[in-house]
């Protein structure tokens, strides 16, 4: 069983509020939600962060900034305003080492912290 | 001559204080920073938000999420960590209606307001 609670998300062994699903791609409500709308958007794929990229990522990467747009239209954020937050390593909070787009809405001042 | 600030900072008509540029994308400092490194980076197409990508464009803001991580490693906060904020719309606080991903790093709490 892997030690990644994202991955463990994804398998189905942990239980969270799923809003979207394909086959590349899982999104599902942050459990300490900073906005009235707060969403992470994963790749099913374990990448950690960033930093741990492989060549060919980078497309896979692209279509989670479309699927971000199309949640924030499908959750009704779209014409108030989002922010997407991405935390890369320790001075910015990454908690969980497996890719996750924060998706903020629905309120003005959208931080994480 | 373009009414948009970032394409008429691609168009070399107002200066920047450029760190990176290829074809497709431009990193420059931000002229207001909000942490010891606050960069932008843009792609030089006139996306004015996520809410205007055309068919397309996925890949394009894949790459800038290579570039984004590139820079950071430049720049030195590869190690320490960093924080890539995009906004969109009146709720985030998107001034300029050109698609622009803030590279902000060099200390804990990045936040933009």
């Amino acid at each position: 069983m892997s030690e990644c609670l994202f991955c463990r998300i994804i398998a189905g062994d942990i239980p969270a509020d799923k809003i979207y699903e394909d086959e590349e791609v899982l999104a599902f409500k942050d459990i300490a939600p900073k906005a009235p709308l707060h969403v992470l958007v994963v790749p099913k794929k374990h990448i950690a962060s960033l930093e741990d990229l492989e060549e060919g990522d980078a497309p896979l990467l692209g279509r989670l900034q479309v699927v971000l747009r199309d949640i924030a239209r499908e959750q009704g954020v779209a014409a108030s305003g989002y922010r997407i937050i991405l935390n890369c390593g320790k001075d910015a909070g990454q908690v969980v080492f497996h890719i996750h787009y924060h998706l903020l809405g629905g309120s003005p001042g959208l931080n994480l912290d």
